[in-house]
């Protein structure tokens, strides 16, 4: 019995080892590209093998997005303390280290495409973008978000998605100045909402009051009015 | 020849009514639930004959949506007369027609999925987001645009789809009010890029300097001064 123990962890510990190794391959270029004997011959097994653990590069290529949202999700989690648009600044440096280190495969799953599109990618996608918002809203202290404050976090998100894949390509702006940029934008599509809207008015004031007077809110306050004049 | 040219016609007339009878299928429903049988009775022929014109429902499916491309690009196209702002404030408007028109198809093939994703569907899609692009940057009268200002017109893109995807969800708040918030949004963002370099300020200063007074874009800044005080 010991020995069939050992003989499951062997096997889980292969696996485990398998995904390392494509998820590095299916990061550095698109998965498109990546072939089964590339990723047989990088983790030094046979073909055959690799089929032994996955029954196709699908799977393997599922095996590995998971293990990337699940990476990339932990990266949302952030302690709460201290003011909100340093804590969101951080995370925009974690996010875009990933986004650094998968460039090419974020692109090609993001972008979509005949080998990366399927309903299990998509739920992966979704569960990531889902972890992103409830870590946001833990951060607001909302339980129960209003329709309007849902639109602008989830809206956001996408928007640092895109952001992130424009910055892909070509890299033609620093990505410090896009981490930054992203705080900001969450501030003023915030800010729009606001304007119009009591509740977030509201919920606007409560969150800009905290913010230090040398933080990046204020930092941008003093710069749009600036700009205004 | 003269009859083989009515002939031609006719088989691309028929093929093009059939298009219409499939997009207003795909457009109500989820496309994976719209089966070939439908479209043939909607259509009022046989299943035999749909596969006479189109190979398989992709095909028709690819063709559907190249019609509702070719629309959802019209859209986009407005005088280039008269305050930004409000120019860009009639094209959100047609934007939430189309979407609301083709909501269902809308959402599954933006969300992706096993049916709707191809590599024929996904430069369509990017088809229209450079049609906006093109039309955007028409009307900022910019040729060779700066790499900030591609990123603000592109983020802001990627902002108005999931922003109708997230109306679709539910429709909880009116669609009037989304229309407004994404020319504020615009503004917005394209104000956080202001902020931090000198071009995007110079451009943006020219932009609102043509603004009226009783503008969306003079009304947002209005109501951000009364929310910051």
């Amino acid at each position: 019995m010991t020995t069939g123990v050992r003989r499951r962890l062997g096997v889980e510990e292969r696996r485990q080892q398998l995904i390392g190794v494509a998820l590095e391959l299916f990061s550095r270029r698109s998965p498109d590209e990546v072939s089964i004997d590339e990723i047989a011959s990088a983790a030094g097994i046979s073909r055959p093998l690799v089929y032994h653990y996955f029954p196709g590069k699908l799977s393997l290529y599922e095996a590995a997005l998971q293990r990337a949202a699940d990476e990339l999700a932990a990266r949302f989690v952030e302690p709460h303390e201290g003011p909100l648009g340093a804590r969101l600044h951080r995370v925009m440096g974690r996010y875009f280290d990933f986004v650094d280190e998968h460039g090419p495969g974020f692109s090609a799953l993001m972008r979509g495409g005949p080998a990366v599109g399927s309903s299990t990618t998509n739920a992966l996608v979704d569960s990531v973008r889902q972890a992103a918002y409830v870590q946001i809203l833990s951060h607001l202290g909302v339980t129960d978000p209003p329709a309007r404050l849902e639109l602008v976090v989830r809206s956001w998100i996408s928007l640092a998605e895109s952001t992130a894949l424009i910055w892909l390509d070509g890299r033609r702006i620093p990505r410090e100045e896009l981490e930054s940029q992203l705080v900001h934008d969450f501030a003023a599509l915030a800010s729009v909402s606001a304007a119009y809207d009591e509740e977030m008015g509201g919920l606007l004031r409560r969150i800009f009051k905290e913010e230090p007077a040398d933080g990046p809110f204020a930092d941008l306050a003093g710069r749009l009015l600036t700009l205004a004049t």
